[in-house]
């Protein structure tokens, strides 16, 4: 372990870079993302992801992290750049992971497509199911919650740090990657003559999951098969939770014909 | 639609109401709940909940509301007590629903046991899932987010004015009104020796869903079968996520089985 260093001071520039990327929902301005809790530097740490520097309260109880530069600070002053009404004490600073095309359709493709979804805590929740279930990878197309937004990250459990994503894609970009691929796209949508349980979804494929309110864009429908999960009562299912259920239907089918 | 009134102080008592309501994450001093948007306005009153008054920014384009009490408040006030960084421009008061024991257990019984969770928003979206596919209701136990937090109403997107509910209940109370009306009960741990694919779903049952880092409490374990869904690479899901499976599958087995 490094020798710990000290910060007293909120104009202190490590602690101003953390801010900014609190305040602008991404990266800091260094390019690193922002890992709040002692669990997501577990998390960092097990997936290989390189942590650049850890921000610990005087009163947090660090793990054994050798090679690691850790940095004391007084609860209050971490307690103030903190997301989280509590601060857990804790915040890391974690190089992203960098994908590429190749790494999200590895094997029999099951992907996740966000577009223009709006809640990083839904966009974490998501990829925290994609890994659950096995999914080969993930894109948030533009104008979707940032990847690295620190609360999309808190969301996602970890899973962040190991799923494969691109991010900022244009739609059209996108679709094509999915067609070089041979992968069949199914937009999810709140009624549609297909009911998920009839689609096959043993071929490789990718479920797109739209914006909260204004649901998957036209052009992303064109180009895709409308599946919907069976309902009452409801217009619509809270996004992260329909995202689940057809990843679960997904790995069902996959494992009945396996 | 009787003629609108105007507020224009912070001071105003029904302002503070809500304010109080917001912060201690429940009812308003008098026992009303907060909807926060047109849309939550819209859903109380298509659930037939009385709308005691409603608190419309000047902005606001307003529907039809006959007999409603309309308060006109400056835009800048209304943010300032509304829980959303942009508020929606509409607050209103709802008078909570009210149900019994009976109502929980009508028909097949589809239920939702929510032991200790914390986060109003995996609440809210739980019971928004569990009126998706057909639960018959909901128990909030004891040190259980409140259902009448302006934050799990706003989650449920409407269904918490519709699913009927019990809250703040003792878990032995709840365990004996599941055995007294035959009721299986289902803990849903991350990891068990019966996936939830091989649970029987179609008899009357009800899931205990437990807090997001604890888990179902070991006293409901112990009145229950586990179940989990198959996973990899995760500790576990997502509360909200996991019930939505859970409920789905539930709709799953007892429509092939109809």
């Amino acid at each position: 372990m490094l020798k710990p260093e000290t910060i007293t001071s909120a104009a202190n520039p490590l602690l101003k870079d953390v801010r900014r990327a609190m305040e602008r929902g991404g990266l800091s301005p260094q390019g690193w993302c922002v890992a709040e809790t002692p669990h997501l530097l577990a998390e960092a740490l097990r997936s290989r992801c390189r942590v650049k520097v850890v921000l610990a309260a005087e009163s947090a109880k660090l793990p054994r992290l050798p090679g690691v530069r850790i940095v004391v600070v007084p609860d209050a002053l971490l307690q103030k750049v903190s997301g989280t009404e509590t601060s857990p004490g804790v915040m890391a600073l974690v190089e992203p992971p960098e994908w590429n095309e190749e790494q999200l359709f590895q094997g029999r493709t099951l992907g996740i497509v966000l577009d223009g979804l709006q809640d990083p805590g839904n966009a974490g929740t998501i990829l925290r199911a994609a890994e659950a279930f096995g999914a080969t990878g993930a894109i948030f197309l533009k104008g979707t919650a940032s990847p690295f937004n620190p609360k999309t990250l808190r969301a996602s459990a970890g899973s962040l740090f190991r799923v494969p994503f691109l991010y900022g894609m244009d739609p059209a970009l996108a679709l094509a990657a999915f067609e070089r691929n041979r992968v069949k796209l199914y937009a999810a949508v709140p009624s549609s003559a297909c009911p998920v349980a009839d689609a096959d979804l043993t071929v490789p494929c990718a479920f797109i999951i739209g914006n909260e309110a204004r649901g998957v864009s036209r052009e992303l429908r064109a180009a895709a098969q409308e599946v919907s999960i069976s309902t009452v009562g409801v217009e619509s299912l809270n996004a992260a939770v329909a995202a689940g259920i057809l990843l679960y239907e997904a790995r069902r089918q996959r494992n009945l014909r396996a």
